[in-house]
């Protein structure tokens, strides 16, 4: 198939197309630089919602009943689970297969687990990526999820119109330590599990929190669902609804959506860039015999890099 | 103060030309070049153990009685906290003064917080240097705690020569999957707050994933501490060196110390590449009215980033 009849299947709605041009945005393939040339001006229509959480908060089975909510209210659905992978291995933990088998008969739900790709900026270049790509084939709504505490946290604020934080009650010490840390990442704050006790405390204690942040001119809401026994979601959905209201109305909505394609312009011209200057300022073994150098510590990273740009005309 | 002088400082064991110079490094100012040319020489000595698992493990009562029980073989201490924080206010949410307030006196232990940055490598740049700059000083052993799961694991093996994984018992099903991402990275496993029930169940769970990833020349040692109660670190420190001098022996400790340079050398050269290349192709306003297009749709990033190549004579 070309890469032009992929791009048509995709924009088409066509869900083996989805899937294998996700494949190859994801692996970098050579042809992925014309697919997302094709996809990009068709994509930026879904809604996309970020969610994350620490572990143990039920991140999964809030956006399996979310997504079943969605779908009653006739709206198609893509999923994106970015899980952690080890560096070595690059295989996503939880495979799509164990995620969200309800709704595996259902063409109006596409679901895509996303392997973290270890480093230089590999999760959000691919993430990114893959959001153009299940965007331009007409979903709706694009729920990402995130598995991890930290830098990937980021990416999701990176790429997602409305960010989900998810917490629920009887987590320790450490956790809510953390969570100051996405206090500021939430568009809206879900408490989860909130049949269970201590849900009230959670619901308080991010009551205070954004009371020290100040007088602002949108304050995240605080829902309360309890996914697993299918409770909450209309109301979390009418918030998410709010939010973007809100959000269109300030230019708080404009000003995500220029940061998302500036990401996805950084992450790209990264990528290229390397790439690139690689190829032409240390060809064959050189990039080898430049790190026994620096292996032995006869020269340091920063005198080589210098050198590198000084052998492409950049220095 | 000179960078030169500054450098002399840092090399003498000052411990307020150590706190500077890392202020510089974090915070990639002017003279932070010139500070890494001068101490990546004299860096590489000491050992650098990276400690990771799920918030909740009791990572941050594990490093600092480990701190304590070095101190009392002698060895003077680094510890490097990376913390998650937010994008937008960059700072660290568990700062250096709530840590570890009792080794607040000793000139032997150094403490720092590191604020991970958002993204374009941020945390493993920084982290790179900064552990640059406190081998240089002289530590014996420096102790990198990190608080995320999923990329900032990754940034911490980079970085690492012994990478330690802390587990507890009691965790979730949800965490109990997140291990499987952060298997293949561990050195050494501990099975913390062991002193609890169910340790035994974590101690087997670890064993069985390690007889499924088959017979390996090194296996990791799983290693009982309840560090809050003292015990197990005496054992810990053992295990700790036996690794090391098996991956003396092997080769893989010179493997793991060729990786750590790579890095640090990619790092830097991704990170000058950028601004270099900016600089020349998008001068002024136009890096703005690029994105104008972009946000509008009318170019996309691959094209985009082609531009810029072309500008700079690399396409």
């Amino acid at each position: 198939m070309t890469t032009e009849a992929l791009a048509q299947g995709v924009l088409r709605g066509d869900v083996r197309a989805l899937a294998r041009a996700i494949s190859i945005v994801e692996d970098g393939r050579p042809e992925a630089a014309a697919l997302l040339k094709a996809l990009f001006p068709h994509a930026g229509r879904a809604l996309l919602v970020g969610v994350t959480g620490p572990p143990g908060a039920g991140k999964s089975t809030l956006v399996d009943r979310l997504t079943a909510h969605l779908r009653k209210a006739g709206k198609s659905v893509g999923v994106v689970a970015v899980d952690p992978t080890s560096p070595y291995s690059g295989g996503a933990i939880l495979g799509d297969r164990i995620r969200m088998q309800g709704h595996a008969l259902d063409d109006g739900v596409f679901i895509r687990s996303l392997a973290t790709r270890g480093h230089l900026g590999g999760l959000s270049a691919a993430t990114g990526h893959v959001l153009t790509v299940m965007s331009a084939s007409g979903k709706d709504v694009i729920l990402v999820e995130t598995v991890g505490v930290g830098q990937d946290e980021v990416a999701i604020v990176e790429a997602a119109d409305v960010s989900l934080v998810v917490l629920v009650p009887g987590l320790g010490d450490e956790v809510q330590a953390l969570k100051a840390g996405i206090m500021e990442i939430a568009d809206v704050f879900v408490v989860n599990k909130s049949d269970r006790d201590g849900a009230e405390r959670v619901v308080a204690e991010i009551e205070s929190m954004l009371q020290i942040s100040g007088p602002d001119a949108q304050r995240p809401e605080i829902v309360r669902t309890a996914a697993a026994a299918n409770q909450g979601l209309a109301e979390l959905w009418d918030a998410i609804e709010r939010f973007c209201v809100a959000a269109e109305g300030s230019g708080l909505m404009a000003k995500k959506k220029r940061q998302h394609v500036k990401h996805q312009f950084d992450d790209t011209l990264r990528e290229r860039l390397l790439r690139e200057v690689r190829t032409r300022a240390l060809p064959g073994d050189e990039g080898e015999r430049l790190l026994d150098r620096l292996a032995a510590r006869e020269l340091d990273p920063v005198s080589a890099a210098e050198e590198v740009l000084r052998r492409v005309g950049l220095a």
